[in-house]
């Protein structure tokens, strides 16, 4: 049975409202359809602007053994590239974030591109060897509100409506004067779409994150008590008042919303003050709630008045992700004289790690025999819902593609 | 070509009394058949009683990525499910043993369940949602004697007749009263079928298990000094003068055996004398021999007058089997005072890792191109024997069910 | 798709002169493909038959899976035997090197073979067991100047032309008279081939070997100052004075040369002078360049006058390769005395780590969607080319042979 007799089988077998067919979460086979199908073909948020602001500025991003640099050219443009050389395929960058120069050389024989990616030099090679049309292979890439995505099929998905609904609601928080304070990884022994499924509902949260619900309350829930609306109009009639946009856009591949913390929160900290003296953006007192969006396949983002903390996950072997978050303060922000680092990254280090037990522990009873796919909760877990749908419906589109191309 | 082909075509490969071919060894795909053949259709030893004496507690055992609870419920009766949640799919025991009181409560969402498996509560569902008829998938639970057996399947093999030939030979030790006193887990390089291969026989003994022949003497050898027939008769006079019976018996999938041991020796120690104070059962001085039983797929027990050690194999992956070693004394032996726990475990501590380092270079030369399956000593590889008959018919059973299911 | 139609198919798509198809490093079958018909069927260095001198003595050397004996036998001579034992398949010798007298005994149950392999002893197996005709399988061997080769296969590539052409060169080094002074072992993430194509040629030398390059230059770079062909010349004739051959041999399956190192330089060393003061050989003051020599599939050697250097590569998993470096000295040469062992292995030591990461990376970059074959030096990289050439051709015959064996 091929691959895509096999995943046509298993989407035929989905019942929707439910978790999915046992094989989508245990297939190796299933995990090379979902590198091809999922990462591969659809817009993955990889890095800040002002990681790379200089000419020749570069960081690296890696998707599936696939690794692409995105770098400042010398007119101030953002380019991206795989990071393969044309001669033997070595990797030309081997660090996250660097500076090459006018140049990128690559570290094997010295081949060497300029910023457009076109084969500058070529030492040592024999006579008659043509320097001329080899280049790096290009990456689509997009930026937004200080934010850089890439795309590694041609044909990306549209990102101008994406553009259009989150550059008015993020750019208030001015993320081209962000930077990046705190990295974690996790290595966590669950298919990515159990990760997502995890980060996409927070009908976990009361039983699992005790640090996370000091500051936050899950809108889903009926029972939170204050949170009237009432409540909910004073704080959108703040925002406006700051000319911030709330409520909710969703979008083919995204959602984005700004949302309040509980009352007398401004951060998401133990105490619910914020965690760095020196804001983010032109936010006054940080009376801003959350400003909020997630990207299928794969990541969430959340920024306060007083910093970011976004979550990505991808997916490195059947059944293992590499979940990395990471937390964005003000450029002039000063670790120590600012913030101290623990209080930064108290809540979501600790969110997150319990996060990783619970999805780890969610993969192992789905290796059971006896698993069978159970149903949603229809109120609580309606953001699962549409990740399941998303996922399918891409899937089944790249199905239609390989069978049509 | 299929599994069942591939199957097919090793098995009728197989020559009887030697080894077995290789790709039975080696195949990662056997390893899967394995799983589904033998693992999940058989009998497996999974506890013992005394472990969970009180409603509410609970024991986890995993087989191949299977988790089943074995519970106590309110009657007192004993219970087994599928650790894996109706929602979706987390597990919801996550310990070893444990103690749940009235409800089992998934970590994930806490829908939870009665002591009969049924849904009792699922918090946040969406109106509409009914619980009625969502449980917990019952696991096959049978006990004999104080032990505790689980079968994934819905169709067992007959446990009667190994109840009505174990519990008289095995219930004077009275394991009803035991506890589990150490457990030692290896992680051996593999094949399960070399593992219990080297767990049948003892034709390997004398050069490899010095410990433990200094209280037992291979039964297959025909030269062990003083071991006449005058001698085991009057071992066995001394049994059935406490009601103790001798013999053997040969099942299906199962042997049992009362043995002596070594002249003057009472348990499996240094010194042959026993390891713990306070004794099992009603065993008088302990000159009782050892009361052995051995269970295919996977396991074999003694027990002597003050201690049990219980074996058993379990396939963790192509090649690597994860063998649990367990000692198990009277409940109310007191550690340091009724026994020292290093000379309680010295023998089959030693005697475990040794074969677990035998069993691995095994494999290690069955991997070898020139491999071919060489005779089993008719004398001295009996069980072997039985064992890869038993594998091979067990192997045949399945494919046959597979094509007329 | 069987792998002799992908194998097929990627030698196909083989452009000559172009780093070979991504398949062919990436793909866990390919790595099956080379094992069978690159590793089981062409001659391995298995080391110095100064390593056993005295009949019982044995080194063990382990392809993919399989393990061989070679032993010194009763007559002086050197036998090799497939190291699994006749009955149940045991590796019989544990160690690297050993000395086993008389009698090869399995560990496992005790039987035992004389130094022909032939079964000497059986104890304890049935009556009507008949020893008669059980061997140990036996391995091709071969040894020259002091070496040992083995293969595998039955028919094994012609190696009367090698030892013809490699014996008066190397013969003056004595290897007769060598030992092992160290050996490292590295397990690179990096297909084997990536791992060969790294270790023949010297295009990457001055980006990524400054130690080594302190003495020895790229014969291929056409910049040496001072490398005149009379330099060249007045070396040929120091050499020819001490009845050395100089110049090169090109076989079917190895390269042979001997060549200067740069002016003033006697050795890899960190200053150019021996490191060790006990020489190899009939070398008087050690001015006698490298007496090199490579072997496909995995090999290169080079001594000087005072030590050697081997170089080994086996495919140990899919995108796996264990490197092992071995270092020879003077039997006779003592450490701390003749040689500080720091100063001896400085230069290969960091030359061998630095290939290791410029294979890993290169093993990365080709992973990438965006990996093309790229073209190889032609004045650069001749002899990548040629280990591409003869890969490509032994897997071509290797189908053909599995097409019509």
């Amino acid at each position: 049975m091929s691959i895509a007799e096999k995943m046509g089988k298993l989407l035929a077998q989905r019942r929707r409202g439910f978790s999915l067919p046992q094989g989508l979460y245990l297939d190796p086979e299933v995990h090379e359809f979902d590198r091809r199908a999922i990462f591969e073909r659809h817009w993955l948020q990889a890095g800040l602007l002002a990681q790379i602001p200089r000419s020749g500025d570069y960081l690296t991003f890696e998707i599936g053994g696939t690794s692409v640099i995105v770098l400042r050219n010398e007119d101030g443009g953002i380019g991206a590239f795989f990071n393969t050389c044309r001669h033997r395929g070595a990797r030309i960058c081997r660090e996250k974030t660097g500076r090459m120069g006018r140049r990128l050389v690559c570290p094997y024989h010295h081949w060497s591109y300029d910023l457009q990616g076109h084969l500058a030099q070529a030492p040592r090679m024999h006579p008659g060897f043509e320097r001329a049309g080899i280049r790096l292979a290009p990456v689509r890439v997009e930026t937004v509100a200080g934010l850089i995505f890439v795309c590694l099929a041609e044909h990306a998905p549209d990102f101008a409506p994406f553009r259009a609904a989150l550059e008015p609601m993020l750019e208030p928080h001015e993320l081209i004067h962000a930077k990046v304070a705190h990295t974690v990884t996790l290595i966590e022994r669950a298919d990515w779409k159990l990760v997502m499924e995890n980060a996409r509902e927070c009908y976990h949260c009361r039983a699992g994150h005790p640090e996370l619900m000091r500051s936050f309350s899950d809108f889903t829930a009926s029972d939170v008590s204050g949170r009237t609306e009432e409540w909910i109009a004073a704080f959108e009639g703040r925002c406006e008042a700051r000319s911030l946009k709330t409520g909710s856009v969703i979008g083919p591949w995204y959602e984005l919303e700004r949302f309040p913390l509980n009352e007398g929160a401004l951060s998401y900290t133990m105490d619910g003050r914020p965690a760095v003296a020196k804001r983010l953006g032109r936010l006054g007192d940080g009376d801003v709630g959350v400003m909020w969006w997630a990207v299928q396949p794969n990541g969430f983002n959340h920024v306060t008045g007083d910093y970011g903390f976004f979550f990505q996950a991808l997916p490195t072997g059947p059944m293992e992700t590499t979940v990395t978050g990471t937390w964005i303060v003000h450029e002039d922000a000063v670790e120590g004289v600012d913030y101290d680092l623990a209080a930064l990254t108290q809540v979501w280090a600790a969110t997150n790690d319990q996060d990783r037990a619970l999805s780890e522990n969610n993969q192992r009873g789905v290796e059971s025999l006896a698993y069978m796919p159970g149903p949603y909760s229809q109120t609580s877990e309606q953001l699962v819902l549409r990740f399941a749908d998303w996922y399918c419906g891409a899937a089944e589109r790249y199905l239609q593609w390989l069978a049509n191309p």
